[in-house]
């Protein structure tokens, strides 16, 4: 993680806002886990709330709730191939950073591990579980964020619904007097 | 909206969950109103719910909080401007429909017009406000899905922060065997 540089908390929402695939990791009693998820949303520039679900079918819903811990990586488009794979295997059973060749990385304040691979690494901690019971819906703080500073055309993945992905060609600028254009 | 045809309601997932920046549509009163957002995620595949925040400092929020409906529209990146412009209005005083050169359409379900420059229209109830005092987080219910099936390649807007947007290039195809790949 050399290469990465810390990413000041009000920017995390340019990273999340867009929509990217990303992959959630987990860590509990010796073991961690990998999980692809697309269902979320930011809440609060900052510090930055991240709103998601994670459906209690899956081993990172029992690790969540269990550590109150996870990491957000950004993925790009050359790993989505592995992406794809993580969400088709199990973390009961699997060492997913072993079988599909992430390289997992000490964070500075939670116990889940970063994905190197992964363009940007989001350290998280659930702040609010009122929606959990009903909507498997967590609410985390971020408390540290990272980036690479050396990649600048952000090919993320977008998935459109059975296993068509979008990766951004263009942008468009069009600056707004205010930070965010989204009101009315 | 003659050109506009049914989306089955299971499908809606894969218009929302790439992350496009939307338009948000009420009516109240004789008055309507137009609202970009980016916040958003979806929470449940059928029925189609969708989680999103809106601040309580926006006309948009009392419209959707007094009337409980509302419509979300998927523009693409040809009516990027008019979005922006949209954000930086307030429609409390203005007619954005007239004012940005939007078409409303009546819906077939709720009060809410359609706008029918836009790519895709979801007819929406408010079902769960639990959030809504502390988060501003409205969750909908889409209760009625409309596309253009004229349109192929969608070039939808994904906003990165500070006026920056994201357009789709190229796709990736990657069939997996669930419907949904994102677990683990």
């Amino acid at each position: 993680m050399a290469k990465k540089r810390e990413l000041p908390l009000a920017q995390v929402y340019g990273l999340l806002e867009p929509g990217p695939v990303v992959l959630v990791t987990t860590a509990r009693r010796g073991k961690t886990n990998i999980m692809p998820m697309s269902w979320h949303t930011m809440m609060e520039f900052e510090p930055p709330l991240v709103g998601c679900v994670i459906s209690n079918r899956n081993h990172t819903f029992e690790m969540l709730r269990a550590t109150e811990e996870c990491a957000i990586n950004v993925p790009t488009a050359d790993l989505a191939k592995k992406v794809v794979a993580c969400g088709n295997a199990c973390g009961r059973t699997v060492d997913k950073f072993k079988k599909f060749g992430f390289t997992p990385v000490a964070a500075s304040v939670v116990a889940a591990p970063l994905i190197a691979e992964c363009y940007a690494n989001l350290e998280c901690k659930v702040v609010d579980r009122k929606l959990v019971g009903k909507y498997n819906f967590f609410i985390l703080e971020v408390v540290k964020a990272w980036v690479d500073p050396r990649r600048k055309r952000l090919r993320t993945i977008h998935h459109r619904g059975e296993g068509v992905f979008a990766v951004p060609g263009s942008t468009i600028n069009l600056p707004s007097p205010k930070t965010s254009f989204l009101t009315g």
